[in-house]
């Protein structure tokens, strides 16, 4: 069983209209300080497999097929243990 | 300037149905070995100070007013450099 941790970001330079709202929302509760703000997803998986070279080449494929949107966002991944 | 990373998680015990519909979807596609997938949010922020601790305070309060449910939603934050 291996765990691993995917983290997806918007792209530099595309627009990230959730981020944008949450940083209006902190700024209009008093939280001027933030300059800017950025929303992306984590997700914690865990595989039944021991092989940590084929964990890694299944997840690349599982980010590149469907958890993320390679033409706006970014992925990277980490395996634990 | 201090950059600031933001985890949001579903707690424990509560239902993520986001993740859930994730790793069906998976499973349909053959990625057959993912036994548990949980979805979160990742924030990267740029906040307007260099007083670390103030900056720690500062984040501890958005994310229990804001960036958080803290009924349902686990946190927690990171400061770089």
């Amino acid at each position: 069983m291996i765990k691993a941790t995917v983290y997806v970001t918007v792209k530099k330079g595309v627009l990230d209209p959730q981020g944008v709202a949450v940083q209006g929302a902190l700024h209009s509760i008093g939280f001027q300080e933030v300059e800017s703000l950025r929303i992306g997803k984590y997700m914690e998986l865990t595989l039944d497999t021991n092989d940590r070279a084929e964990a890694e080449e299944r997840l690349k494929a599982m980010c590149e097929k469907l958890l993320a949107n390679t033409v706006v966002e970014d992925y990277r991944y980490e395996l634990e243990g």
